[in-house]
């Protein structure tokens, strides 16, 4: 099922313009997150775990975007229609994306793919879909997320078959990891190069 | 001790601007983060455990900034050389922030702080110091201190006279009010309302 191609995901495409900054830049963002290899070890732990139950995943991410219209917003129209076909691709990427989370090599595939996830929640939304959805998802959401997206996944990787401390040990993997990943996706939406 | 006055500290001032948002607008970025009163709850308490121990949370802290030149580079002048004075000031701000996140009403005087924070930490950062620290804190650094900030705190509240099912829900009401706190320091960042 993991083989199906998912429509618009191209990590590690020559299509992928390189990322704007070095692997030395790279290396402090993790350290400031403190990110190590330890917790590249967690996550393949947590793909063994998450991989089979990424649909459900998203599903309850999906459901509490749908319970909350200002977020729902981001997958509708200006007028605010909620578009179906935009939503089910956004859903088979975002399945995707757990995957790669855990167990993908971060390396400069990776790394250049994560500027393409910022570019897509702005200058290039809709663009990959080719849908006539509101334009940008504002930073203050895409930060926001955090939260969610990390609190939800412990109840996933807590399988019965682990103790407290090797859930705990995959959660803040994994938490590590958003994060980072948040603060690269933040890169198009700064003025000034503050970024 | 808390009552001493904090160097430049000073939420609810009449010389703090309005936020540039409704408290509409800040109830969703709250539901974004899964922020209820139950989570202003589990704060107050929080600060019960954390209040005493806010010098000893900031040590933490400052000690991984203090690691790590890359951040380190941000409390220094802009040719390397850390400034004492201003180390002090914002060590003294940040005992200050931890009381405040977890004791005082997120209602408008606080909301209106939250955006003087974010200038603070780019076109008002040095001013309220009057220093010639480097301009701006970059805002992937900014994102990225939600990680250490966050998971450092669970063991300061996990004290041995609440279960880990209290400490859990203190640490997420903790985890929730600081992304939601760096949702809204992000503002003055953005370039074209994209915030």
């Amino acid at each position: 099922m993991s083989n199906e191609p998912v429509p618009g995901y191209n990590l590690g495409d020559e299509s992928i313009p390189s990322a704007p900054i070095s692997m030395e830049e790279f290396d402090r963002l993790k350290q400031t997150v403190m990110f190590t290899e330890e917790d590249e070890e967690q996550l393949r732990k947590a793909s063994e775990i998450l991989g089979p139950q990424v649909e459900e995943v998203v599903d309850v991410w999906y459901d509490f975007v749908a319970d909350h219209d200002f977020l729902l917003h981001y997958y509708s129209t200006p007028d605010g229609e909620p578009i179906d076909d935009y939503l089910y691709r956004v859903r088979k990427r975002f399945e995707q994306w757990i995957r790669d989370t855990c167990n993908t090599p971060y390396d400069e595939d990776w790394l250049n793919y994560q500027f393409e996830i910022g570019r897509r929640h702005r200058e290039k939304k809709n663009e990959t879909d080719d849908v006539d959805a509101v334009q940008v998802i504002d930073l203050r959401y895409v930060i926001g997320f955090i939260y969610p997206i990390t609190a939800t996944v412990r109840d996933f990787l807590d399988d019965g078959e682990h103790s407290a401390d090797e859930v705990d040990a995959m959660y803040h993997a994994w938490f590590k990891a958003v994060v980072l990943q948040v603060m690269l996706w933040s890169y198009p939406y700064v003025k000034d190069d503050d970024w």
